[in-house]
C-alpha cells in the first residue's frame, strides 16, 4: 500500500528499529515492488557549470563560494548528444542533464528541448535539473518528451535555511508540484552529511513521502567533501549505518519509488553499497564523473554488481505505482 | 525443518543465488530460529600455547613452523579462573579454553576438569578445544559439566591434506562424533582464506550439515595473516561478499546452529560484520585477544552492536533444535 500520510513519529519509530528488523522490513517491501537483483543506471552531465546565483552551502557551483569551479556557458546540443552516446555505451539507461541555474532563461528553452529530443532519440530516458521552472517551461519540456525532472529538497524544512538563503523550501516544493502536474516524472531527494541532525534526514524523507504523490526517484546523496563551501565547516562524516537506515526508511515510506544511491559512492565500501542495495537502493549513477564530483569507475561498478549477482534493470520494466 | 541430507549441488545452487535473494532467504530462516537482534558472546583463552605436534599449515602454534610463538606449559587453574572472571566482566557469556595439543594427556585431565567446574561456578558457559579426545576423556569432561567442545574441520575433505599431514579429516570427524555421543555440545567450523577454492568452502559446510546432527556452533574464521606458516604462501584475501555468502549458506544449511563470526574480524569493516550478522552470524568472540591473534577491542564491539541495535543474547535463551 502506498501512503502519503506518514507522521514523523512513525518515521522515527521505523528509523530506530534494530538494524536487522529495519533491513528485513525494507527488503520485504523492496522485493514486493521491484526485482531485488535489478539496478537502474543513470549518467549525469553538467551542461552548464558554475556561476550559479543560488548560495546553496553544499554546492561547488555557487557564485557565492570560492571553490575553483570554472563557470561555463550552456553546452552545444551536439556536445551534449556526444556525451549521451558515451553514457549509453557505458551502460546508462537514463541521461541526466544538469545546469547550474536559479531557473532557465526562456531564450535557452529551444536548445534544452532539442537536447531532450536528441537524447530520447538515442534510446535513453531523459532527465533534466535546471532549477526552478515556470508552468510554461514545464509544459515545453513535457512536450519535448522529458521523462524526469530532478529538483531536490536537499534537507528538512527546518534545516533548509542553514543550507540556502537565496531560495526556500517552498520554492522547491512549488517546482516539484508544477513538474508533477505537468506530467513529468519527479526525481526529488536530498543530501546527508551537511551537519544536519538525524531528525532533519528523517523529516526530509517524511516531506517527500507526504507529497501528493511520492517522487518517482529519490536520490540519496552523501555530501562529497568540497573545499570552499559553507557546509564544509559544519559537515560531519555520516556513520555508514546512518546512511543505510535512511535508505531503508526511504524504501519503507515510499515503497514504489526508485531510490538512487547518488553522490558519495567513491567514499563508500563495497559492503556499504551492498547494504544500501539490500535496504532498497536500486539506482546508481554510472560513469566516473557527476556534476562536479567523482563517481566510481565503470569497471568498479561492473565488478561490484557482478559479485552481487545484480543486473541492469531494463528501463521500462520498472513498476510505477501511483499514489492511491 | 532441519535437514542433514544436503547435497553439494543444492549447496552450490544456494551459494550462487543473487546476493539479495541469498540474503533474504538466510534472514528469513535466521529470524525463524533466533532473535535476529541478539548475539552470543564468547571469550577465548589459550591455556597452553605453542609447541603443538600437529603441522596444521594455518597455525602459529605448530612446532613444525617458525612463527615466534613462545611455547608455554598448561596454565594453573587459578590463572585460568582469573581470566574467566575478566571475560565475564567484559560481557562474555561463554569461556573457551584452548590448548595446543594433538590430544590431552590423561595426567592433565584432573586439572582440566577443575577448570571446567571453576569456570561454570562463575556462571559462564564452558567450552574447551584440546585436540582429539578418547571416549573416556569425553566422559570425564562431560561429568565435569563441560558445555561445548570445539573441534574444527578447518576446510573441505578434499583440501584437508593441503592443510595438515599429521592428522586427517577422519580423525576430526571421529572426535566430533565422540563428543556428540558423549552429550557435549559440538562447536565445529572452519577457516576461509587458506588458498582453498570456493568449492572447498561449500564442501566444508556440507560436511558439517550432513553430520548425524548439526554442530550447535559453527565458527567461521577468516585466516589471520601469520608469518612463517605454510598457508601464508597460498593464502588469498577473501572477497568480503564471499565471506558473507558462506555465512548465509551456513545459516541456510544449518538453521538452528549458532554461527560464530570468529577470527579475522579486526580486518573486517563494520559494514561487512553487519552483513554477516544479517546473513545469520549471531556469535562473536569478545576481548582483544584470541588464541594468538588479535580481536576487536571491547569498546569497538560495544559501539558496533549499539549502532546496530543488537543485544547480548542470554545464554539459556538460545533455541536448540535437534536434528530430526
Amino acid at each position: 500500500m502506498i501512503r502519503t500520510d506518514w507522521t514523523m513519529a512513525e518515521a522515527w519509530a521505523i528509523h530506530a528499529l534494530p538494524f536487522a528488523d529495519l533491513m528485513h522490513r525494507a527488503q520485504t517491501l523492496h522485493r514486493a515492488h521491484f526485482d531485488p537483483n535489478a539496478i537502474e543506471t543513470a549518467s549525469l552531465l553538467s551542461i552548464k557549470t558554475g556561476g550559479c546565483p543560488e548560495d546553496c552551502g553544499y554546492c561547488s557551483q555557487s557564485a557565492h563560494h570560492d571553490t575553483g569551479v570554472k563557470a561555463t556557458k550552456l553546452m552545444g546540443t551536439e556536445e551534449v548528444l556526444a556525451a549521451a552516446r558515451r553514457a549509453k555505451a557505458s551502460g546508462a539507461q537514463r541521461f541526466c542533464m544538469g545546469a547550474a541555474w536559479r531557473s532557465p532563461k526562456d531564450r535557452d528553452m529551444d536548445k534544452l528541448c532539442d537536447m531532450v529530443r536528441g537524447v530520447a532519440e538515442l534510446g535513453l530516458e531523459t532527465c533534466m535539473t535546471l532549477g526552478m521552472l515556470s508552468p510554461e517551461q514545464v509544459a515545453r519540456l513535457k512536450a519535448a518528451g522529458l521523462d524526469f525532472y530532478n529538483h531536490n529538497i536537499d534537507t528538512s524544512p527546518e534545516y533548509y535555511a542553514q543550507i540556502a538563503s537565496t531560495r526556500t523550501m517552498e520554492n522547491r516544493l512549488d517546482t516539484v508540484e508544477q513538474v508533477r502536474k505537468g506530467g513529468i516524472k519527479v526525481c526529488c531527494g536530498g543530501i546527508l552529511g551537511m551537519g544536519e541532525a538525524e531528525e532533519d534526514r528523517i523529516a526530509m524523507l517524511v516531506t517527500l513521502a507526504t507529497l501528493p504523490a511520492h517522487p518517482d526517484s529519490v536520490p540519496v546523496n552523501l555530501w562529497n567533501e568540497i573545499e570552499g563551501v559553507p557546509v564544509q565547516a559544519r559537515a560531519q562524516a555520516v556513520d555508514p549505518f546512518a546512511l543505510v537506515r535512511i535508505v531503508a526508511l526511504a524504501r519503507i515510506l515510499m515503497p514504489a519509488s526508485v531510490v538512487r544511491l547518488s553522490a558519495g559512492r567513491t567514499g563508500m565500501s563495497d559492503e556499504l553499497q551492498a547494504l544500501c542495495f539490500l535496504a532498497g537502493a536500486n539506482s546508481i549513477f554510472v560513469g566516473d564523473q557527476l556534476l562536479t564530483t567523482g563517481n566510481p569507475a565503470a569497471w568498479k561498478d561492473q565488478d561490484l554488481l557482478s559479485r552481487l549477482g545484480m543486473h541492469i534493470a531494463p528501463a521500462q520494466a520498472r513498476p510505477r505505482v501511483a499514489a492511491e
